[in-house]
């Protein structure tokens, strides 16, 4: 399945049969103070190297959340992301719980960018997937509901039927929407990663889907952490995942392998230019 | 699939419901000098301090192979395992594509190790499998034959299927095999991981059986092979593959991360006691 994203004057294709897209995550004042200062103190600047290195490194699309407590959240989102779109020319992901944040990026963006996110509870359906609709975006849809997260795969899979038929019932094809089946950590519950691994396989079995996933949570608390999300990324990606938001120069490299090993990569020329143009320097 | 290999004194479990079981590599002297050294001069001690530090290092069997040229290899093989059955509990893997070293190796052990390996070539089947069912022993079946190593994976599970219905007329049930798919690296053929992956699904959907994989091959030639290891273990073992053969002090935390991944690992108790076992000392 093939998802379009835009910017004005660029398009990414999120494929579920193509190499994995990769969303930068850094513009995420969440436990980032430096990031939290430069938004409320309106240090454009700041935000758009922020973006210009993640792009550097490889991101795909760029994540955009602006949710500092006490910030006007929809007029930072909306300066944001016009600065932001000035200064990359790859596509946006408007990251917010807030419809009139994520409607404010929408004008702002003058694209067709990815939505952060819808959630399977009807206040969220109601608000976001209208603006899926009137701008032509696509939108990750998170599979939890008014009860929270469920806790088995199949009624995971639940959630993801009832965003994808509210949205058909709209007009709003099951190629605009990219499912986040959400990990938690194996650190609180070893059965965490399998939930969402199976998750994402019977969701690949019936819909053949585009799925996201911002895999790090899943270590969360653990030794290690950087071992275990590699293995992960292996397992999720060969599992379906066909996009991760993500901390790209930490994780492409891993990423590209994983791309090259199942036979994405036509003669490993992405994962070569990827190690020619990061790798060390010697001289 | 459960498959019951054994020394004097423990057995092992290769499961493909369990969590992954690890061959050490490290006594086989391609490519390693100081070891064919060791074997030429019969300095069973530095073959025993290998076996011993791959236990240390979490190998569940550790592989034998003395194939030097030159080398009296029956004597040899007969020689290093019966010492390595002295020095170490786990059980062994008798690597030796000669039925001679094989049958040696076996009257050493006096155990049901692993048999590493039958091909599907009928000189091999006629001499390997009479040893599996003689000893009650298991085998590795590497899916080769007359023809060399086949480019489909549709074509690798005949050489399977041949393999499995030959030793089933034998009277050697298919819990006594495990398949290696066998991988290439992908700096040659970008489809190489591809064709093995899917060999593993298929021959995993088909017959349930255990799947070994010696997968360090894959990254061969190419810039930053760890990272290429890891991810592809990571697809390998979601893809089916319960048994590697691997260098266990470099991959066993990937492989742990794996298990607690994919809830093979409850209360990720393996993981942290590895962990705890192996981290860098603070003191």
């Amino acid at each position: 399945m093939k998802t379009l994203i835009t910017s004005r004057s660029k398009s990414v294709t999120i494929d579920s049969e193509g190499p994995v897209t990769m969303i930068g995550e850094k513009i995420n004042p969440t436990g980032r103070k430096r990031l939290a200062a430069a938004l409320t103190e309106g240090d454009l600047d700041y935000v758009i190297d922020l973006a210009v290195r993640q792009v550097d490194d490889g991101a795909d699309i760029v994540d955009i959340n602006v949710g500092v407590p006490g910030l006007d959240e929809v007029k930072a989102m909306r300066d944001v992301v016009a600065a932001v779109s000035d200064a990359v020319d790859v596509p946006l992901c408007l990251d917010s719980p807030s419809h009139e944040s994520v409607a404010a990026g929408l004008d702002a963006c003058q694209a067709r960018p990815l939505i952060n996110s819808v959630r399977g509870e009807e206040a969220s359906m109601k608000e976001i997937l209208p603006l899926v609709k009137e701008y032509d975006a696509s939108v990750i849809a998170l599979l939890l509901d008014e009860e929270g997260i469920p806790e088995t795969a199949e009624a995971r899979v639940a959630v993801a039927r009832k965003i994808i038929e509210r949205a058909d019932s709209m007009g709003i094809p099951i190629e605009k929407i990219v499912i986040d089946p959400l990990v938690l950590t194996v650190g609180s519950d070893s059965n965490a990663g399998r939930i969402t691994l199976d998750t994402i396989e019977l969701l690949t079995a019936e819909y053949g889907i585009n799925i996201n996933l911002g895999a790090s949570n899943v270590s969360f608390g653990l030794p290690d952490r950087h071992t275990l999300n590699q293995a992960f990324l292996g397992l999720a990606i060969g599992a379906g995942a066909s996009c991760l938001i993500t901390d790209v120069a930490k994780m492409a490299p891993t990423i590209h392998a994983a791309d090259l090993l199942r036979g994405r990569d036509q003669h490993g020329t992405r994962y070569i230019k990827y190690f020619r143009a990061h790798a060390p320097k010697d001289d």
